[in-house]
């Protein structure tokens, strides 16, 4: 409670102490408000609070939960759900209260149950006790091991399109939820719903960002029908090689692009010598060995993806100095660079080409593990065979 | 002012005058108190609509003015304005007042003023009389014929990283603004900068997505040197050729992406005929023809592209059915397309091809005229010599 609040209740004690508050109807009608008024003062507080939380993140995984938790701390509930549509059911995204592990588990037909009724009528809905009432689905309680007896359910509305629903369970130390529930929990979901709406949009321009490059990629690759889906494959090696390493989402992101887009300068080459199925002179060897060059020149004008731009500039230097462009060494080698090299060699070696069939993946490496020290970061090798080991390099792609 | 709030006013006035109110100092400590408290609540409920509007839209331009407005009157401030900072400078996002219309024009180093002292200070100030304070910079009341006398100044934060500021000015009917004030525009900032920083988290991929597709289709482009900037001219011409129809955002963007893809198909095709300097022979030139259709396959797969696929495949159809790849007709033929067939129309008349030198602009204007009807929409082609009359297709790209 802030300070304004608990002087001003002081200062009505000492009123009520002056006159004689028990006798004055008058002064309990107005102390009723007043409290009243002292709990919304409070409640309002913790929703400013809240607003601050939404958005203030992108990361709809953090955020949803903080939401649910302090509201339900709010409200005195025992339990909340924030259930999102899902092709035709409810999936909890967040779940609060002592059988949350149980719940999460839980798909529920969006025509059953309380909250079917609230999508199918797009407004709130309390109930003090759902014993009473037949649209209470009693299914879950049994199935979970928790008993339901009060309930507020609330729909999750973006403009005027239902994504889901908001329940709290089980007043604590009273009868069921007031309106003043209901209007705090509608406020929560409103701030819930844009932030999942606003992480939607989000997410939706990411993977036609991300599908957009895939599709070209794809397609530039169909050239060389010998080298179709190198490029996801090597995205995906790469992921794995750093999987287990303690990465920010930014550092994946360039991971995943970086594979994506590293064989991406051989646009730049003549599609004769590319497409050629005999072993190469040592001219047109020296052209493919421009790619990386080109590659990096494509995508370096591009402000948000400097980061990607070693990985493809350096996806054949070696760690003992032998590759090119540059023929970089060692930790001169950005980590991207690294990685890809790992990666782009397994690929390569394992991958059928018109003049031989690839190895299996156990040769291919023993291979690496060999090259250790002097094509591979030793380091990275290690990461690799731990993958291989764990079984996460059998990817289809 | 909400009924509970009234009822409790009421209330206590009834108490007021059951017993002697103007005698009783606790009455009047008491009053105070419960006023102050009621215009928080007021304050409160004003702050919760404004984060409901926040991020309900990811534009930008619409919201921020909505939660100025709203804030300058419920401080009960003459004007208002929110400043971000754009190198080294203040620029004026939003203006409230009678004076908003001149204070957008201006630019102030971010070391000036009371703003840039909360800037280097990272911390709001409220200043009764600017006269008296030395930090104040005269020169904007003058240049804009306003008279300020007291200030607030609020910083707009993203996590730690300062972004811009926002002020209220001139208190109306008080001497300066409150403590109180400065905790609402405190709150109302901090909306405004979650507000801010998603949108330009989003503005960032947009303009990722593009400039990545923008640099593929450069790049495939390059293979044949006659075509060099050919997509992006024909983007151009395209999003002019719309500029005066009515449309959504949704379909400028569509037509954006149709006229940078149009010719992602020709990656398909044998590079040979692509760069064949002289006439194509009847087989080669079929060839050529699939381009449309295999350009619309490579984005069919992604979802956001849908509304752009029909563009694509149908950028060389005709008005009069004598098109490719299906001779559809008229209105059969998308909208999309029917302006992209335009837009590609111009560009390839007016580039140097190796066997000819491009038309002049003016020829190629009489040309699209007098294939009005036949190989063009009437209304597309009118709306492409409106846009060439007022000069707006001498692009350079």
């Amino acid at each position: 409670m802030s300070e304004d609040l608990k002087l001003a209740q002081r200062q009505l004690e000492e009123l009520g102490q002056e006159i004689n508050s028990g006798a004055s109807e008058k002064f309990y009608a107005f102390n009723k408000s007043f409290q009243g008024l002292c709990q919304k003062v409070v409640r309002l507080e913790s929703l400013i609070e809240v607003s601050q939380i939404v958005n203030s993140t992108l990361q709809l995984k953090e955020l949803l939960p903080l939401i649910m938790e302090s509201t339900t701390k709010l409200m005195k509930a025992e339990a909340s759900s924030l259930m999102l549509i899902d092709e035709g059911h409810f999936v909890f995204e967040v779940a609060i209260g002592e059988k949350k592990d149980e719940i999460k588990k839980i798909r529920l037909p969006i025509t059953e149950g309380v909250a079917g009724w609230v999508v199918q009528n797009k407004q709130p809905i309390s109930i003090k006790d759902v014993t009473l009432d037949p649209r209470f689905c009693k299914k879950i309680d049994k199935d979970i091991g928790f008993v339901t007896k009060s309930l507020l359910c609330i729909p999750l509305l973006i403009k005027d399109k239902i994504i889901g629903v908001v329940e709290a369970l089980n007043k604590i130390g009273e009868d069921g939820f007031s309106q003043d529930d209901l209007e705090l929990l509608q406020a929560m979901a409103n701030q819930g719903a844009i932030a999942i709406e606003n992480a939607r949009l989000y997410e939706d321009l990411k993977d036609l960002f991300f599908n957009s490059i895939k599709a070209l990629v794809t397609t530039i690759e169909a050239k060389d029908p010998y080298t179709r889906g190198h490029s996801e494959r090597v995205m995906k090696y790469s992921q794995t090689i750093v999987s287990e390493l303690n990465l920010s989402d930014d550092e994946k992101e360039a991971i995943r692009l970086a594979g994506l887009l590293h064989d991406i300068g051989k646009i730049g080459i003549d599609e004769a010598i590319i497409r050629k199925p005999g072993r190469l002179t040592d001219e047109e060897f020296a052209e493919i060995k421009k790619h990386p060059t080109i590659g990096a020149e494509i995508i370096k004008p591009i402000k948000q993806l400097q980061s990607v731009v070693p990985g493809v500039w350096q996806h054949h230097e070696r760690y003992d100095g032998g590759g090119y462009p540059y023929g970089l060494k060692g930790e001169g080698i950005s980590f991207l660079g690294r990685v890809l090299a790992v990666a782009d060699t397994f690929d390569a070696m394992t991958s059928d080409r018109p003049y031989r069939k690839g190895l299996s993946h156990q040769t291919a490496v023993e291979e690496i593990k060999e090259q250790c020290h002097r094509q591979f970061d030793p380091d990275i090798a290690e990461a690799f065979l731990k993958a291989y080991e764990k079984g996460l390099l059998d990817i289809r792609v």
